[in-house]
Parts: C-alpha cells; structure tokens; sequence
C-alpha cells in the first residue's frame, strides 16, 4: 500500500512528494470518453462496477498516489428532495430553485444507503481493488447553496448573495441543511472506507470576508468538527478564495487546497500548521512540456521540501489535457523533490 | 474645487474620505439610460458633449468626490487597427482575433489626436465644467490583450494563457504593443486635462503568480514608469487579484485598487506604502440599505482613518442598483469617518 499521500496529509515524512489531480477521473481520459459513450454520469455513479472502473482508471494510467471516488457534487442533492439534470456542456441544472423559507422547510433529511447506494458499494469495491488511499468528497454547503439557489452554476452567484442579504435567516437555513447533509455524506463514505475527504468549495471566490466571516465560517467549523471524530484526513478547498485564506484555513481542515492563483510559499506561511495541496495551474497542461515542467518545478521549489505537501493542480484537470502531459508530471513529482525520512 | 480625491492619492489628510464609483456612470442612472434610448456607446464616445454629459451626470446626481471619463476599455483599439463592436448583453466583440506574429505586426502604432478626438474635447469639456477632479483610465495591456486574442471577454482567458505558454514571444510582443497604446491614450488623455489615471486589469485574476511574474510585471513596470513623469496620480487596479497583490503592488500605481474579495486592512498591510481605493462589494447594494451600512461601516473601520484611503466598490456598479442606495452611501462615507488634519 502506497501510504504517501496520507503520510503527507498527517506532515509525516514521504520518501516523495504525493500528488494526484483533481478530476483526474473524467473527460481527459480515453478510457473514460469510452465509457460515456454508453453510460451518463448519473449512470455510472448508480453502478458499482462502473464507478470503481472510472476511478481507478487515472491510477492505473497516470500512476497517482490517491484515488478520488467519481462523483459530481450534486450526486447527494436528490436525497433531499431535489431534481438535478446534469446537461453536457452546463453542468448541473436545477429545475426548481431554492429561494423560500417553504422551499427550504421541504427540503428532506438525507439518508446515504437510501440515497447513493450505488457509490457506498462502489467505495467498498475500490477498497479491495485499490493500492492507493481513496479519497471520498463533497460539495461545501455555500457551493451546493450556489446551485440549488441559482439553478445551475453562475460566475456571480448574484441570487444566494441576494438571499444572504436581504433574507440571511433564509440562507442560513438552507445552509444549516447543507451542512447536515454533508456530514451525514461524508460520515457515510468514511464507514464505507474512504480514508481522507476533501470539502470542495468551489464558488466561495465570489464572497468578500465579510459574508464568509458570518454566513459561512461559522458552519464550515461546525462541519470540520464533526469530521473530526472520523479519523480521516480533511481537506478543505475553496476556489477563487485567496484574499479569504485565512478564513478558511480558521474554518477548518487537516490539508488546506491552494488554487493557482497564489503562491505555495506564502499562502503556506498564512495557513500555519497544516499540510497544504496544490497548486500548479492546469492551464499550463495544455501548453508545451518545458512550461510544465518549469511550473512544476516551481511550485516544488516554493514547497521547499516541507513535510505536508500533496502536489495537485490549483483546479480541475482541463477536459483538453492530454494524459501524457500528466503521466510525465506524476513522474516529475516523484522524481523532484525527494525529502529525506526525518525519522 | 473639491480636492480630497486627489489629496488621498497623495495621502495627505482630507477632511472627510472621498468616494466614488467604477462605472458611476451608466445603466444604473435613468438619465443614462434615456441617452442610450437613441445613443450607442460608441456615439456617446465619438460626441465630446454627449460623453461629457454622461461622464458628469453621476456627479451631479451621487454627489461623489470623482469623475471618471466615460468610454470603454476597448474604445481606443479601433487605432491600433482592430474592429471591435459593442453587443448589448456581450460587450466588446473582436471579428478578427489577434493570435498570430503577423496579426500582431499588423497592429499600427496609436495617434490619439486622429483615433479619439471625440474623447479628448470631452476631457477639455468637462474640466470647464467641473468641480471634482476627472480620472481618465484605460485597460491594462494584459486585460486587452485577453479581449483581442479570445475575441470577447472570456472567464478564464483560455486562448491568451495558450499564447503565453506556447509563443511567449508572440504574446509579449502583443503586450508590448498595448504598453506603447495604454502610454500614449493616457499621455493625451492627461494634456487634454484629465488630473489622475487608472489601469484596468480587469481579467488578470486568471493568472498565476509565476505568469504574471514573467510576461506582465515587468511590462506594467514600464507603463507605470512612462507614467510616472505626468505628474497625476495613477490608480493600479487588478480584479480578483488577491493573491497576486503583492506582485500588483510592486508593478506600479501611486493608489492600488482592492477588490471586495480581500480585508482592506490586511491588503493595505501587503501594499505598503501607497494609497489605496476600495473595496465594498457591490452586489451588496441590490439589498437592504441596513446590510449596506454595516458593510460600509467595516470597509471604514478597515482603513481606520489612515489617510490615502479612496472609497470605492470593490468592482463596476450594478447595472440594476438603485442610485438612491449610491447618494445615501456617499453621505454616509462623508459622514463616516473623519480624519482630523496632521498638519
């Protein structure tokens, strides 16, 4: 078992620097386009076979040192009574938006093995199958709050704002459900066997610290706390958040993801002491390899070497990637910096 | 001859905060909005009374410490030799993007007097006129850029990030071009008249500190250098630049621009010692005029009276704000705090 991503997350020693990428699992993927071509996201995600082969495809292809489960981060959304269509090309639509104090009051408790059974089975699978830690996630509740009060993804997240604004009890209702929701979901994931999560807060860019100090800080601890007793690494990711970093990493998390916009160096110096994961930009990918491997080698370099780094990319593998350009990089990681056992 | 706008930029004490609004003047005004029942934007640009007319209307009816000369970022690229059209819902649209050595050799150098003369009898207009200072402005050449090579706005600035990493020399000989561009528009603009500058880099929140580190600081070194003989303050402005703040900050600019993403004191603390302009987010204004205060309030309380601080948004004014929100805010930041004089 190749521990060294967790070994990382935990600041321990690593005979060299972990890394794996966000949706490393997906569209850049041939193995994975082949797949799409008889089955829909919410396909594979209902069968257990199916989404163990899609999440152990990168690992086996790329030579990563964690799996993450295949998902989308609305997957648990109809649980609680919501209708989710994911639409190529847009992302997960949302027929009827959150926006009332009523529409919140219906939302339903989530039940895990009533609701995803197809993804707690795939988790069991992949225990089994894998060599790698698995990482199991979910959507932070202000980014779930996007979609379900937007409708979809919106650059501006403009209706929640408006609803923490003008009806902060509204918004705080529908994110204490959120919360809620994601502890029962991870907790769920955790007894299935994944072993880290990671919280991904992909929209929390659009908010100044203001609103994130009261609407949302408060309930990402209450959510950190509660991982807490699971005995699984926590990784805490919002996109966009660099002027709200030391809030986040206040809010929680043993591994706080650092997007491309920041640098490693610094943004490590305000998260003080956690592991931290990331960060070169996946934009790079699709340029020529010296770029890359310079990039990378930076990102390296501003790590310096300190226990509690996880390579990753500040954001998403791009669908355009070609999985030779990662392949390559997983190799330069391994070779680049190898810091010596402490011990 | 109100003065605090400019005595700020030079941090001198004023006798209470000056503010203004980025995009004052605009579709949030029904007095704009009647002009442009029979005005393109373009015709308000080409027609110095007109453009002086929607340029004051702000003034007169918010009360604010500034004017800013009304045009768009892409106003003066049609001297440079590109056609671009204004689409209502779009903005700026390119027919024929920049993305080649020859397109960029194509490019002819920029003659404000022939290109934009329109604009600059507006600024001789308005200096009859006015009795707050006039900012001219022009887009930053990365912020360009990223127009001319993906051919409209785009979130992530795909096409121009693809430029930099596989024909770095095509890209920079194009930010070149647009150094040369932004340094003579804003030369003419400031012998027309106009008594501060400020530099847009609207779309630089794409990028990484290694790219902007390489291809763009030590291009705004050198606009911010060129300007720096004119005797004007110039305003240096990087939208969802947090993490890139300290390498904004050390590319020039007498007062940095803070978006609403950042705590202004934490910002001004990397910033150092310039003046700084900001930051309330704007999509606060769309909600209760309480949630408004509170909000201003913090935003005061954060520069805490240091002089060298110029209220702003912390981005454009919302097309559907309310103007009686922006009048009862600028009260309330005249009245807010006051700083006694020092001298």
């Amino acid at each position: 078992m190749n521990d060294r991503f967790l070994r990382a997350c935990r600041r321990e020693p690593v005979d060299a620097t972990p890394v794996w990428f966000m949706r490393q699992a997906g569209r850049s993927l041939p193995e994975y386009r082949a797949i799409r071509r008889h089955a829909t996201l919410a396909d594979i995600v209902r069968d257990p076979a199916l989404c163990a082969e899609v999440t152990i495809q990168p690992v086996r292809r790329l030579g990563v040192d964690a799996a993450i489960l295949f998902a989308d981060i609305t997957t648990p959304l109809p649980g609680i009574g919501v209708d989710v269509e994911i639409v190529d090309g847009t992302g997960p639509v949302i027929a009827r938006p959150i926006r009332t104090a009523a529409d919140v009051a219906a939302l339903r408790g989530f039940d895990p093995e009533a609701s995803v059974p197809g993804l707690l089975e795939a988790i069991r699978l992949l225990r089994r199958d894998l060599d790698v830690p698995l990482i199991g996630f979910a959507g932070a509740p202000f980014t779930l709050a996007s979609y379900l009060v937007e409708g979809r993804g919106s650059r501006d997240a403009a209706a929640l704002k408006g609803l923490l604004h003008a009806e902060p009890e509204v918004a705080g209702a529908l994110l204490d459900v959120l919360v809620d929701l994601s502890l029962a979901y991870l907790r769920a994931q955790v007894a299935a066997g994944v072993q880290a999560v990671q919280l991904f807060d992909s929209w929390i860019g659009v908010l100044g610290p203001w609103d994130y100090a009261r609407h949302v800080a408060p309930r990402m601890r209450r959510l950190f706390d509660g991982l807490a007793g699971l005995g699984v690494p926590a990784i805490h990711f919002g996109t966009g958040g660099a002027g709200l970093l030391p809030a986040i990493a206040a809010a929680g998390g043993d591994v706080i993801g650092l997007d491309w916009r920041v640098d490693l160096h610094d943004a490590w110096d305000v998260v003080g002491d956690r592991a931290v994961q990331g960060n070169l930009d996946p934009s790079v990918l699709l340029g020529p390899w010296p770029e890359v491997e310079a990039q990378a080698r930076w990102v390296l370099e501003r790590a310096g070497g300190r226990p509690g780094h996880v390579f990753n990319l500040g954001h998403g593998v791009l669908p355009a990637t070609d999985p030779d350009q990662l392949r390559r990089l997983v190799d330069l990681v391994h070779a680049g910096v190898t810091v010596e056992a402490l011990a």
